[in-house]
């Protein structure tokens, strides 16, 4: 990989200025804003890096798809990544604008530095150094870059559905997220998630308790009950079922999970309190576990002071995270027979998304050949994450296209993706960029 | 009363033209606005009437105090009302301003002229009629008007506890509020109230479902199950003690609830559901029997979709309705020693407000003779209420001073008080005015 890897080093100031030409080109998906105009650029993009490339239209903004076709090759990697970007408001904590990267201490600041620009780029100059050094990749290639990504990848499912045969491959890779705290990682799948709102309505309009207190119904009553019901004092879910699929962890995700450094005191300094748990209970418990959440509660007042009514609404948003095998309809099932069960059949319960859960095995070998290419890359080993307790919709690859997905994530664990002064490390671009350039000669080996 | 009655016809113009000199002075304790302008106009309109006026400071605004004294008479009535009125907003639904009154179809359309002006000047104007027809009243006659009563006359207590001798009278007649629906009423005390803001807390800010779900407190889960530990399943009150000191309803109170006109269509087309019991049981829920209410509810994410977070915190506003012979301290301590033995001891509890249930008994003497001064003054009996569900510092009166308390509304049921188009009909204020004459009267005979 030498002469790969000092392409890239003679490359590194063009791959700059190039990922800033990229990122000046705002594509806010949930605004509306520069999406097509950026999916264009990206397409020119991968032309220039010997790529070919079309844009194929979804019923929102249209998948960048590209492909290398390598003769003789006998695997082919389908590379996921997003060019949409996270509004930038609040704009005024920003310490440069969000849409003109400036370059201080080695890191580039920008709104998409890290989420997704900086590391779906990478690929792109992966595959342009090893084209220009070696004349061929080692496997076959196909690119699918959305730019729905930030708006929860709305119309996803159906381009997946929809390109099965263009998207046939041998497993996806993907680069997104952040690194763990100590250093380049490699994930394996997410936990699902299952939001669901639940209403309980009294009368049509608030009314005073001194007048109704006592005869008008009181549905934030109701739903404090139905609520508390789901959990058992213990804490864990006693809706009927719930755990029913979860699967023990393998001795594989037991040994990735002893491994993972653990620092007790950064998780408890940013929580504040202690957590539940420690160690490898306390990621059993995020990646490993399902957990059902409350994520909102409203009713009634709430500003300072008394208001003296019986609400006639009371609302509580859920969500459940979920592992594999669980199934967001048979959960979603089991909560409203719950529900019933319990004499709160009058609440409404209104789905307001899903995403199945998603796992490759932790010792798949294509993971080995990541984890060896993710080592060239930075000069050290990866911590290998079973799974992330986020959710991200990599059930699309692993349930529908049926195949394996390994994830890297190409910025630093402080990028602040989502928030002010977004930034990568140009060192971690760079590594990104070796890194994918190892992993394609490392899985046309494994 | 012909007499009376008749001087008090003949001036109904100027009773009116009055009544409105002392709305357009605006009196808005919560706004600080005209409040102290309002309370020597107030002084002025007493002496007119030939009543000994003076202000008595308090630490917020002062109270309007007036006394009659009347050679010979064994009775002293203590009238309370007060001179300062709710904030007029939202000013876009006012079909004529505030505080210049319109007549309309024999209405007096303005802030204040029910709430409580309308009804207070009554009392002056009464006075005023029966001096200038009989030269003195038939009983002594103390006045005190208040100027914090929409600001839950945060004053009064200290003002009472330190002018008790000043305040000695034999009962209080007060008139406020709106009155039945059928027509004038009478009533006897009221539920008192305890307002507690319960606080979870988690970590020291909303965190990731994704990252900490599972691992982190969730606050939410713990109020919602604090709260529902609260009650049984049938709705009752599961607190141990918390119905203990509930009096069951008197002959006397069933009685008086018998004869309250029931219209349960009208109820339930003003909930747009059934209420919880209906007739008598309806009247003994929201009258006599106690009841503990959530009135807020907040935790997280409130908008619309989803934002899949922990939150850090929880909180629910309760108010309780107490009756007779409740005490707030008691139930507080009930209530935070119920979260305690459940394990919730770690539930923040802060008291926001507390005032004490007050009763009259419905069979008092004086009350029969208020109906009969009501029934000589409208034409028909009034409607016998034992008590109001709704809480006003009626306490201070029966409690601390130790005297009965009678209260007859003298404004329409329509008046809508604290809403925009408060209106009082020039009818039920001349009728009022009948009133305390026909009362002072009649409970000099009592």
């Amino acid at each position: 990989m030498d002469d790969v890897f000092a392409e890239i080093e003679r490359s590194r100031e063009r791959f700059v200025d190039e990922l800033c030409v990229l990122i000046r080109q705002p594509s806010i998906s949930a605004q509306d804003t520069g999406v097509r105009e950026c999916a264009r650029l990206v397409e020119r993009f991968m032309r220039e890096a010997g790529i070919e490339a079309r844009l194929l239209p979804t019923a929102g903004y249209p998948v960048v798809f590209g492909e290398v076709r390598s003769p003789g090759a006998r695997r082919t990697v389908l590379i996921y990544g997003h060019y949409d970007v996270q509004p930038p408001e609040p704009l005024d904590l920003w310490e440069t604008p969000p849409f003109e990267p400036s370059i201080r201490n080695g890191r580039i600041y920008a709104r998409g530095a890290g989420d997704n620009k900086g590391q779906m780029f990478a690929h792109l100059k992966a595959i342009e150094a090893v084209l220009k050094t070696r004349g061929a990749l080692p496997v076959n290639v196909k690119l699918c870059y959305e730019g729905e990504e930030e708006i929860a990848s709305r119309n996803l499912p159906a381009f997946v559905a929809e390109h099965r045969d263009a998207l046939a491959a041998d497993l996806v890779y993907a680069s997104d997220g952040p690194m763990h705290p100590s250093g380049p990682m490699v994930f394996f799948g997410c936990r699902g998630m299952l939001n669901l709102e639940l209403t309980a309505r009294g009368a049509r309009r608030d009314v005073h308790s001194g007048l109704y207190g006592g005869a008008a119904p009181a549905p934030a009553v109701r739903l404090a009950q139905a609520l508390a019901s789901l959990w058992g004092r213990n804490g864990k879910v006693a809706v009927r079922g719930f755990y029913e699929r979860v699967r023990p962890p393998s001795a594989a995700d037991r040994k990735a999970l002893r491994a993972v450094p653990w620092n007790g005191d950064a998780i408890t300094k940013d929580l504040g309190v202690r957590p539940r748990a420690s160690g490898r209970a306390f990621y059993e418990h995020v990646l490993l576990r399902p957990n059902l959440n409350i994520a909102g509660l409203t009713s009634g007042y709430q500003g300072p002071g008394i208001k003296t009514i019986v609400p006639h609404v009371a609302r509580a948003k859920l969500d459940v995270r979920l592992v594999v095998d669980q199934d967001p309809d048979e959960i979603e099932g089991q909560i409203r027979a719950h529900l019933t069960r319990g004499g709160f059949g009058d609440i409404e319960v209104v789905r307001q998304g899903a995403v199945p859960p998603s796992r490759t095995p932790v010792d798949h070998p294509f993971g080995r050949a990541v984890a060896r290419a993710v080592e060239r890359a930075w000069g050290r080993k990866p911590v290998i994450v079973p799974n992330l307790g986020g959710t991200i919709p990599d059930y699309l690859f692993t349930r529908v296209l049926g195949l394996p997905s390994i994830w890297v994530p190409y910025a630093p664990h402080d990028e602040a993706n989502h928030a002010p002064n977004e930034s990568t490390t140009i060192a971690d671009f760079l590594g990104g960029i070796r890194c994918t350039a190892a992993a394609l000669f490392e899985l046309a080996a494994a």
